[in-house]
């Protein structure tokens, strides 16, 4: 089966590396860019039968640094 | 308006970056990891009315290395 987590900084973190890509997007003549906020997505091949809690557990000790950052599972 | 663009890997390129996702899951005790790819997620806050297009051309100059890398827009 397969999972994939989305890993963003939650809201009222600062995200210079957004900020970096709002600001380069701007330079490369495209108006209109209000904000941009970047994250990490891990796609997981796991055995079957894996559960989404069992998920959630990796994103709490290793995926997601849970003080700045929010996750979400998707299983596909 | 806002949109997601997935940024990952083409299938093929190596991941060093999954590859020690991978490698710390086992460590902490988790079985049945059998791959992982880790990506980019970026999140942009746009003018209404901006085009698939040019969210494209954004991914094409900037966003994403086409070399080595593929990218998804999603509309939200």
């Amino acid at each position: 089966m397969k999972a994939r987590v989305h890993v963003m900084l939650k809201d009222g973190v600062l995200d210079p590396q957004g900020e970096a890509v709002r600001h380069a997007l701007g330079a490369l003549g495209f108006s209109g860019v209000e904000g941009v906020r970047q994250g990490k997505v891990i796609e997981l091949d796991l055995a079957d039968g894996t559960s989404e809690a069992e998920i959630g557990e990796m994103c709490e000790k290793l995926l997601a640094n849970t003080v700045i950052e929010s996750y979400r599972i998707e299983l596909l």
